[in-house]
């Protein structure tokens, strides 16, 4: 089964809604990326559609945005 | 185990992500409450804190604004 990827950027809303989603989806089936640290990923993210982060992108290819912690310009 | 809370009110953005988050979380550990049809509902949904739909309050009480459907105000 293809993973969900959780992008976020280390910001207290992103470790809040990281904790969450962590507890309600099974960790084998997230990838967590810190775009604050991984820049290289930021393009990754923004090409699946991701605006802001925390964002969880799902196996098929939706992005829910929650919350919000930071723009993806802010990233760059 | 208590249960997580999702909060919609049938618009297109609210049906795109309850489709995900039932896939992603085990379904009996979500409760779905449709504020466009049960208005009674919406005090509660603010009192738990949310602000607009689609939104998760998840078991500690924490609430996800996923994307963005419609403010709680529209659906009073």
């Amino acid at each position: 089964m293809p993973k969900s990827v959780f992008y976020h950027a280390g910001c207290p809303v992103c470790v809040s809604a990281e904790q969450d989603i962590l507890t309600l989806i099974p960790s084998e089936q997230v990838e967590v990326v810190h775009l604050g640290t991984d820049k290289s990923k930021v393009t990754e993210a923004e090409k699946a559609g991701v605006k802001s982060v925390p964002a969880l992108v799902t196996p098929n290819g939706n992005v829910l945005h929650i919350n919000f912690g930071a723009s993806i310009e802010e990233l760059k």
